[in-house]
C-alpha cells in the first residue's frame, strides 16, 4: 500500500499523571486526544514516554513486586486495547511509551509504533538512561532510571512505514547526537520521541524551567537540522505529586525550525502538516553524508566510552 | 607553567577582504584587533578561517599557479611575522586560519594555535570540506573547497595548553556533531573555529541571511551543550567583491548559551570572560560520557559513510 508523503501529524502532550491514577483513567485521556487529533485531520498521533503512569523513577523502591506494578507484561493489554481499537477504526497511526516487562523478566523503557492499520510495526527500547541506580541523598529528588530499567538492546532502528522512514527515541536520547545520527544514517525522515523532564535540575537548583526548555528545543532542533529530518518531541508535563515536569512539546522541520510548540503543561494536541519530501534538499546537499562524512576520523565515537584527555 | 583557568577571550571577527587586498594590509587589520583585544584584557584571540585572503574558493580557477598564489608555504612567513611578534610581546595566544601548501605540494584549509609564549602548539586541517570540485553552473555561485583542498589528515586533536583543553575546527565542521564529539571525547573545554559562510544558499535562493545565522548559532550551541564545552565561532563577514558573507560571530558557554554575539559585518572584537571550570558540571552529570554513552549502538557512525535506508 502506498501511503501519502504528506500528512498531518499530532503531538499529543499529556498533562501530569498522579501516582494514584489508574491506567484506565489515563487511556481515557489518550483516547480523547486521539479523537481530537483525528478531528483536526491528523493521521499519526505521538504520545509521550511512560504515557500510562506517573514518572515512577522518581520514587525509590526496594520491593521488586512494587516496581513491577508500574510495568506492562503485554501490549496491547486490557487497559490499552481501547486505544488500539479506536485508532485502527479511525485510520490513525500512533506511538506511545510504557515500561515493558518481558516474559524473561527484563525491564525496558519502551515505545511502540502502530501503523494506520493497527499493526505494531516498530518497538524501541531507550538506550541513554539518565540518572542513577542507588538512592542518592545529594539530589533534590531521585531519578532512578538506571535502577529500574536496563539499556535498550535494539539500537536505533528506522522503519519504512506510513509513507516514509520513521524513527523513535526516548527523552534523554534526544540530547545525544549519536542517536540522531544513527537514525540519520538510515535515512530517517521523522523522529518521534516522548519525554518526562523535571522542571529543575536535581543536582543544580538554579537550572530551572527556562534552561530545561531551552535544552529540549536545542537538542531536537539540532538533531533535525543535522540529519535533515522532521522531529516531534512530546512531553508529559505539569505537576505529578509535587514534582513539576516541563511542557514545551514541539514539532520541528528538517531545517531545524519549530513549526508548532505547546503553550500549556496540560493535555494538549498540536498539529502540523508534514511533507516528508522536505527532507530531500538537506539530505542531498549540505548533509549528503556520502559526499561529506569522514568516518576515518570518527573512531573515538565507537572505540571509547568516556572522555580520555591528552596526557599532562 | 600553570596558566589560569579563567581568562578573557576575544573573538576577532573580520570584515570582508577583497580579492585585490594584500596579505600585509590584512595583517595590519589583524594587528589592530589584537591590540584592541589586549587593551580589553583578553589573553587569547580567535581570528577566522582563511583570515589572510578573500574566500577564494568562490572563484573557479584552472591554473594551478594561480590557485597556489592563495596558499602559504610557511607559517609564520614575512607577511604574518609581525602578528606573531606582537602577540608574543603582549602575551596573547591566538589562532587563525589560512590556506596551507605543504613542501610535498598538498593543499589544506588549516588553522593554527599559538600559545601566549609565541609557540605554535596546534595545527588543524579542515575535514568536512563543503561544496564541489568541478564548475557547477546550477549554482548561483561556486564553492570549490573540494577542488582546492584535500580533507584534513590530523583528525580532531585536543591540546593541553593555556590552562585548559583546547580544540579547533573550521567552518562547515561546526555543523557535524561528529567533530564536536571527537573533541568532547578528549575532554575539550574550548572549541575555537572560524568560518566564511555565504549569506545565501547557492542552491536555494530563499535560504538567506536569517536562516544561515540560525544554523550557525544552532550548530555551535548544540555542540557546546552536548559536550559541555565553551565554544567561539568567528566569521569573516560582509561583502567580498559582491559576494556577501554572514557575520554573527559568537561565544557560547558550556550550557549552550550565547554570552557574546557580533553586531556588525565588519572588523569587530567581542570579548567574554571564560571559566574553564564551568565545563565540569555538565561533564560530570548529564554528559558524563563514561556513565551514559552506549557505543555498542553507534556502529553505523564509523561503519558506513552515506545513508543506507532499510530495504523496501
Amino acid at each position: 500500500m502506498t501511503e501519502p508523503r504528506r500528512f498531518r501529524l499530532a503531538a499529543c502532550q499529556l498533562g501530569p499523571i498522579q501516582k494514584a491514577e489508574s491506567r484506565e483513567a489515563v487511556v481515557a485521556r489518550l483516547l480523547a486526544m486521539l479523537e481530537q487529533a483525528h478531528g483536526e485531520g491528523a493521521t499519526l498521533a505521538v504520545f509521550p514516554e511512560l504515557a500510562l503512569t506517573t514518572f515512577f523513577p522518581r520514587w525509590y523502591m526496594e520491593d521488586q513486586a512494587e516496581v513491577d506494578g508500574w510495568f506492562e507484561r503485554d501490549m496491547p493489554n486490557p487497559p490499552t486495547q481501547p486505544l488500539f481499537d479506536r485508532a485502527k477504526q479511525l485510520g490513525v497511526g500512533f506511538t506511545f511509551g510504557y515500561a515493558e516487562l518481558t516474559p524473561e523478566g527484563r525491564h525496558f523503557n519502551t515505545s511502540i509504533l502502530v501503523d494506520r492499520q493497527g499493526a505494531i510495526v516498530g518497538k524501541y527500547r531507550k538506550i541513554h538512561l539518565p540518572g542513577h541506580a542507588e538512592y542518592d541523598d545529594a539530589r533534590a529528588f531521585q531519578h532512578l532510571e538506571k535502577r529500574y530499567f536496563e539499556p535498550g538492546d535494539f539500537g536505533f532502528p528506522v522503519w519504512r512505514t506510513m509513507g516514509g522512514l520513521m524513527g523513535m527515541c526516548i527523552c534523554n536520547d534526544r540530547r545525544w547526537p549519536e542517536a540522531w545520527r544513527v537514525m540519520g544514517l538510515q535515512g530517517v525522515e521523522l523522529v518521534m520521541l516522548g519525554y518526562n523532564t523535571p522542571s529543575v535540575n536535581s543536582q543544580k537548583s538554579e537550572e530551572g524551567l527556562e534552561d530545561r526548555l531551552f535544552h529540549n528545543r536545542l537538542s531536537v532542533q539540532a538533531g533535525c537540522y543535522q540529519n535533515a529530518t522532521w522531529g516531534v518531541a512530546v512531553a508529559k508535563a505539569g505537576d505529578e505529586d509535587g514534582h513539576p515536569l516541563i511542557g514545551g512539546s514541539l514539532i520541528v522541520d528538517p531545517n531545524g525550525k519549530i513549526v508548532a510548540e505547546a503553550a500549556t503543561e496540560a493535555d494538549e494536541v498540536l498539529v502540523a502538516d508534514i511533507d516528508l519530501d522536505a527532507c530531500t534538499f538537506g539530505k542531498t546537499t549540505i548533509f549528503d553524508f556520502a559526499r561529506h562524512r569522514r568516518p576515518e576520523h570518527y573512531g573515538r565515537i565507537v572505540n571509547q566510552v568516556g572522555a580520555e584527555p591528552p596526557a599532562r
